[in-house]
C-alpha cells in the first residue's frame, strides 16, 4: 500500500489522545472510536449543538450549523457531529462539551455476567434534551409560547415536531419559572421527533430509562442513566397477575371475565409502578425525570399490558393483534412517570413468540454474527430461535411447568433451598445434595429436577422409560403415588417432612424435555440442519445459571454435542431492552429481527408429533442422536454389574 | 394560434359529457371541472382506489397503481387521479366509482345567506375511508393482525401510518366481525396518514363530520356529510360556561380557582356533546360515524377546551399558548364520539384575535382576493383585520358588553322581542319601532341599540355629545339615572314597564362604538391606508344581520363611506369550519393566514387612545372623517328649524 494512502492523524485535546482517521470520516465517530468523551446530547444528530470543538489545525469539512453564532464559526468552532475529516487535525474539544473521564465507558453498559452481547453500536439513546434560552416575549412580539418555542427549534434544525396537547399544558408554566429557560425530552421517532417533556431550567444533566423484561412469573427492571450510559440499579418483583393465573393459558382465560383484561392490566403495571418507586428511591432520582421506557416481554404479557385483547393468542390460527407496537405514552396505561413519556415495546414474531425473545436476540448479538446459533429459552414455554445475522426461523412449544417445579410432588422455584444438584455414586448408593443457598432442602427446583433423574438414570435406579429398577436401591418404596424415591428424609429437610421423588414426577418431567427437544428437533429438520452443524447453543433466561449442561444432556432435554458450544447467557431479553435503551440502532435491528424470523407452528405439525413421541425416554428412543450418553450408560451399567 | 394547440376534446360515458382539457391535465380534476360525478374517497391522493375509469379511446399518461389487478390493466381500467390527459379521449366512468346526481354538487356546501365565500378548492375533505378485504389467517401465514393489515395498506401506497394502541384494541374484534372485510378511517396531516378508526364491513357511506364555532355566549354547529359535501343539520346552544362568567376576562378569572380550569372545560365540552347528540339524532346519524371535528372560536374559548391555563391571555404581554394546535383525540377532552376521532383547531392570530377570525378570513375568501377588506367582527371583543392576499393586519379592541345589550338599562340579547329598529320622524315626533319576531317590545338589543340613538340624533333629541336637548320631546324625563327618554310606554310593551333610553346607556354606546372605530382608524394607520381606498368591508357576526348600515354609520361605529363596500356575512366563522372540514386545501390556507396576520396590540398604544376620545363624539369629534352624516345632520337642523 502506498504511503499516501495511510490514514490521517488527529490529535484531541486537551487530553492529547491520537487517533487514525480515513478521509471523510465523521469527527464525532473518530473521537468515540479513541475515547475522547465529547458530549452529544442527541446522539450525534446534528439536533442539540452540544458537541463543540474547535478545530486548531487541518481542514475538515462541515456544513453550515445554525447552532453556532458567526463568532463562533470565526474562531474555527464546529459541531464534531457534521465534520468530515479531509486532512491531519488537532481538535481541542471545547470545555462544556468535555465528558469526564469516569463516565461514558461503554465497558459499563454490559456487566460481567453477560458474556455475550451485541457490538459495535453507537450510543445514542431514542430520547435526548434540548436546552434552550428564549427571548421573553414583548408587546412588540407577543407570538404564543409555541411559536416562540419553535422559532428556536428551527435554528437547532428541528421543524414541526409530534407535541401531543397534554404537555401543552405544562409550557406556560415551565418557560415562566426559570425566566424562559426551557429542557425540552424528544424522542426519536422514524418520521421525525415527538416532543415528551418541557421542564423548567437546565435539566439535561438528569436524563435516566427503565428497561423492563415483563415475565409470567417475574418482572425484572433496571433503571439507566441515558447521558452516562450505564445501569444505576436493578429490581425484580413477582408479577402481581400471578393472583389471576400461574401461565400465559390461565390469564388468557381470566382476561375473557368480566372486568378481566383490565383487572390484569392494572395487576402488571402496579407491579411496574412499585418497581420503577423503589429504584427511583434506590437510585435517589425523580421518577418525573424518567425520559423512556423499554419493554420486553412475552406476546401475552405484552397485550395484556397494553390492554389488548389476548383471546386470539390461545385460538388456532394463533394470531396476535401486532408484531410491532406504536409507541404508548406512559400515562395512558397508568404508568405513575411523566404522562408524555414514551414506552417503547420491543416486537414480537409471533404468538408464543415474543418481545422477549427478539430482545435476547439483540441483546446476544444473534442478528450480526455469521454463525449459526440455536438459540433456546427453557420454560413453561419454550421457545427456540435457530439462524444468524442472514436468517432466522423460530419455534415455540408448551413444556408445561415441569421446569418451574410445577406438577412435580415436592416442585418449587429456583430460591432458597431448592435443591438444585442431586450426585449419586452407583457404587455406594451415596448421595449429595447442593440446595440454593446451602439451606436445608424444601423442595426440588427444575435444574435439581433434573439433576436427581440424571443421577438416577446414571445409577440405574430408574431405566430409560424413567421407571424404577425395583431392588436397585434402598430408597425406592411405595408411597401414595405410586413408586417414589426418597431424596431426603423429614429429620434431614428444612420442612420436616421426606422430600421425595415419585414415577409421575419423572413422566412430568419427560414430558417437559421431550416438548423442549422435539420443538429443537423440529426446527432444525425444518432448515435441514443437524445439531453437530450449529457453532453454538445459546440457553436464555435465570433457568440456565443454576442447570448443569451435562445433567440436560443426559435426561435428553438439551443435544449430545461438543459441551463447549454452550453458552448460558442469563436474562438476554432484559439485556436486549437495557441495550435497546442506549441505541436507536438496536431498537431498529429488534425491528429487522422481528421480521426476520420465520416462525413455525408447532402445534398442529405432524414431524413435531412424530419426534415427540420419540423423544419419551431417556435420553431418546434414537440412542445414535445421544453417543455420549449411551456410552456413559453402558458404562454405568457396567460398573453396577461388575 | 395553431390549431393544433386547441384543447383535447374529452367524453365521459355513461353521462356523454363532453369537455376541454389541456395536454397533462389530470384526468379527476377534468371530470370534476365537467361535472362528471366520480367517487374519489382520499380526494385524489392515489390511495383509495375508487376512482376507477375505462379509457375506451385516446392516450393517457398514468403510473403503475397498485390497486388495480392485472386484469383490469388488460382491459383499459386505470385510476382517473393518476391519469393525464395525452390525446382526445373517451372515458367510461365504472359503475362503483359513479356518484348519483343528486349528490357532490359543491353549490350546497354555501348557503344562500353567505354571499361571499372562499372559492377555488378542491372537495377533499381531512378524513376519508378505505374499504379493505383481507385474507384471512392460517397456519402458515399467521402473522399479526396489524402486518396483515399494513400488507394490505402498502398495496394503496399507505406505509407505516401513525395508528394509536387505543384503535389496535377495536382491531382484533373488527376484522373477525365482518369475515375480515374492514373499514379504516385516515387523517391527512401534513406528515403522513393517521389511522383514526377501525370499524367491522364496509361503512365508507356513513363519514360525517362536525364544525362548530365556539363562542363566548353561544356555540353553534354544523354536521357535515363528508361524502357528498353538504351540511345535513344545525344546531345552537348557549354556552355552558355562562355560569362562570359573562366574557372572556370573567372565565380566565374563574379558571384560577380550584379545579376552575376543570370546570370550565368539562362546560364546554358538555355543550358540544349537547348539541352532537341533537343533531346527530335529528340527522338519524350514529355519533361514532362521526370522523372529524372541526373548530373555531376566541383564544380564550379555544384554550379552555383543551385545558391550556388561559392566565397570560390576560395579562401583558398577552402570550397565547400556541397559535397552531396539534390535533387532539376527541377522548382525550371527554368529547362523546369515536375515542381517536380528531379535533382539528383553526389556529389564532394572537390573545384576542383567534382561530374564529382566521376560519372568518378562510372562509369569505378574503385570502384569496387582490382587493382590499377591512373585516370586522362587532361584539364585546371588538375583532378587525385589514389586508388582502398579500398581507393582513389585526388588531383588537375590548367594547363592553353594549352591543350585546349589557350595561344597558333595558338592554338584552337580540332574541324575540328586542328592539332592532326605531324610526322617528323628526318634524311629527311620531316614532315606529320594530321588534324581532314583531313581539311585544321586551328590551333594546345592539342593533336596536344604535337605530334609536341614530334617530335620536338626527332629530335632534339629543346632541353630538349624547346629551338630551330639554325641550326637543316630551319623552325626554328625569328617572331614576337622570335624564332619559321614554321609548315605550308600560302598556305597550310586554314587560308591562316603561322602556326608556338613559343618558348613561348613550354614554356606554358612544364608549363601545368609539373603542370599535378607534380600532379601525388605528390599524388603518399603521398600514397608511384610509377607510376610502378600501375596496369592501366585512361585517361578520351575528350581530351584522339585524344591524342597519346608515345607523351605524350615523352614530359613528362604521365609517362613512360608499355603502355598497359594506358586506354582512353572518356567521362566517362557521362557515370557515364548515368549509375546512371538506378541504385540506382551506385547513392548509386557515394556517397560512394565521402566520400571515400582524396583530397590533392597541391596548397599551398611544395612537389608539387618541383615536379613541378623539371618536367620544357622534359620529366624531372630526366631522370630515363623516361627510355624508355631517350633512344629514345639518339637514335635520334646517328642517327642525323650519
Amino acid at each position: 500500500m502506498m504511503p499516501t494512502e495511510a490514514p490521517y492523524r488527529v490529535r484531541f485535546e486537551p487530553d492529547g489522545i491520537i487517533t487514525a482517521a480515513a478521509r471523510g470520516d465523521n469527527l464525532l465517530d473518530v473521537a468515540r472510536r479513541a475515547g475522547v468523551g465529547i458530549a452529544a446530547s442527541c446522539g450525534g444528530d446534528g439536533v442539540c449543538g452540544t458537541c463543540r470543538v474547535v478545530i486548531e489545525q487541518g481542514e475538515i469539512e462541515s456544513p453550515p450549523a445554525t447552532q453556532l453564532c458567526s463568532e463562533e464559526i470565526a474562531t474555527g468552532v464546529r459541531l464534531a457531529c457534521r465534520c468530515r475529516v479531509m486532512s491531519d487535525l488537532v481538535v481541542s474539544v471545547v470545555l462544556e462539551a468535555r465528558v469526564p473521564a469516569s463516565t461514558g465507558h461503554l465497558r459499563s453498559l454490559v456487566t460481567r455476567e453477560e458474556i455475550m452481547a451485541a457490538a459495535g453500536w453507537r450510543f445514542a439513546p431514542p430520547v435526548f434534551k434540548l436546552y434552550l434560552e428564549l427571548p421573553p416575549p414583548t408587546l412588540q412580539d407577543n407570538s404564543s409560547d409555541l411559536t416562540r418555542l419553535e422559532r428556536a427549534l428551527e435554528k437547532h434544525g428541528i421543524e414541526n415536531p409530534h407535541c401531543d396537547v397534554g404537555l401543552l399544558k405544562k409550557l406556560a408554566a415551565s418557560l415562566r419559572d426559570c425566566g424562559w429557560k426551557i429542557t425540552l425530552s424528544f424522542l426519536k421517532e422514524p418520521d421525525g421527533l415527538r416532543l415528551t417533556n418541557v421542564e423548567p431550567g437546565d435539566t439535561r444533566d438528569s436524563l435516566f430509562g427503565l428497561a423492563f423484561d415483563i415475565g409470567t412469573t417475574g418482572i425484572r427492571g433496571e433503571l439507566l442513566d441515558l447521558t452516562e450510559g450505564r445501569v444505576l440499579t436493578q429490581g425484580v418483583e413477582y408479577n402481581s397477575q400471578r393472583s389471576y393465573g400461574d401461565d400465559v393459558v390461565s390469564r388468557i382465560a381470566y382476561s375473557s371475565k368480566p372486568d378481566g383484561l383490565d383487572t390484569l392490566q392494572q395487576a402488571v403495571v402496579s407491579t411496574l409502578n412499585k418497581l420503577t418507586g423503589e429504584m427511583s428511591r434506590h437510585a435517589g432520582i425523580t421518577k418525573s425525570d424518567i425520559a423512556h421506557i423499554m419493554v420486553a416481554g412475552n406476546t401475552t404479557m405484552v397485550q395484556l399490558l397494553l390492554g389488548l385483547d389476548p383471546k386470539h393468542l390461545r385460538l388456532s390460527p394463533y394470531v396476535p393483534t401486532a408484531a410491532a407496537l406504536p409507541v404508548v405514552r406512559a400515562g395512558d396505561i397508568g404508568l405513575d412517570v411523566g404522562k408524555a413519556t414514551p414506552l417503547s415495546v420491543i416486537p414480537s414474531v409471533a404468538s408464543y413468540v415474543g418481545g422477549d425473545i427478539v430482545s435476547g436476540l439483540v441483546g446476544t448479538g444473534i442478528f450480526q454474527r455469521s454463525e449459526t446459533v440455536l438459540y433456546i429459552d427453557i420454560g413453561t414455554n419454550g421457545e427456540t430461535v435457530v439462524g444468524n445475522k442472514e436468517w432466522m426461523v423460530s419455534a415455540a412449544c408448551s413444556a408445561g411447568p415441569a421446569f418451574e417445579g410445577g406438577g412435580i410432588r415436592h416442585g418449587m422455584l429456583a430460591t432458597g433451598g431448592a435443591i438444585e444438584s442431586y450426585r449419586l455414586d452407583p457404587s455406594t448408593g451415596q448421595s449429595e445434595v447442593i440446595t440454593i443457598g446451602g439451606e436445608k432442602p424444601r423442595g426440588i427446583c427444575g435444574a435439581g429436577l433434573i439433576s436427581v433423574v440424571a443421577g438416577l438414570l446414571l445409577s440405574g435406579v430408574i431405566n430409560q422409560k424413567g421407571k424404577f429398577n425395583i431392588g436397585t436401591s434402598y430408597r425406592i418404596r411405595t408411597g401414595s403415588d405410586g413408586l417414589e424415591y426418597l431424596l431426603t428424609p423429614a429429620q434431614e429437610t428444612g420442612i420436616s417432612r421426606d422430600i421425595v421423588l415419585t414415577e409421575i414426577d419423572i413422566d412430568n418431567l419427560i414430558r417437559a424435555k421431550a416438548a423442549m427437544y422435539a420443538g429443537y428437533q423440529t426446527l432444525l429438520q425444518s432448515v435441514d440442519l443437524s445439531f453437530d452443524k450449529l457453532d453454538k447453543v445459546i440457553v436464555a433466561g435465570t433457568f440456565g445459571s443454576h442447570l448443569d449442561v451435562e445433567d440436560a444432556v443426559t435426561v435428553g432435554l438439551l443435544p449430545d454435542i461438543d459441551r463447549e458450544k454452550f453458552v448460558f447467557v442469563g436474562n438476554s431479553s432484559l439485556l436486549g431492552t437495557r441495550l435497546s435503551s442506549f441505541s436507536t440502532e438496536l431498537i431498529e435491528a429488534g425491528k429487522r429481527v422481528a421480521r426476520l424470523v420465520t416462525n413455525i407452528e408447532l402445534s398442529e405439525n405432524a414431524d413435531f408429533m412424530e419426534n415427540y413421541t420419540a423423544s419419551m425416554f431417556l435420553p431418546h428412543t434414537d440412542a445414535r442422536l445421544f453417543p455420549n450418553v449411551a456410552q456413559r450408560l453402558e458404562t454405568s451399567a457396567d460398573e453396577a454389574t461388575r
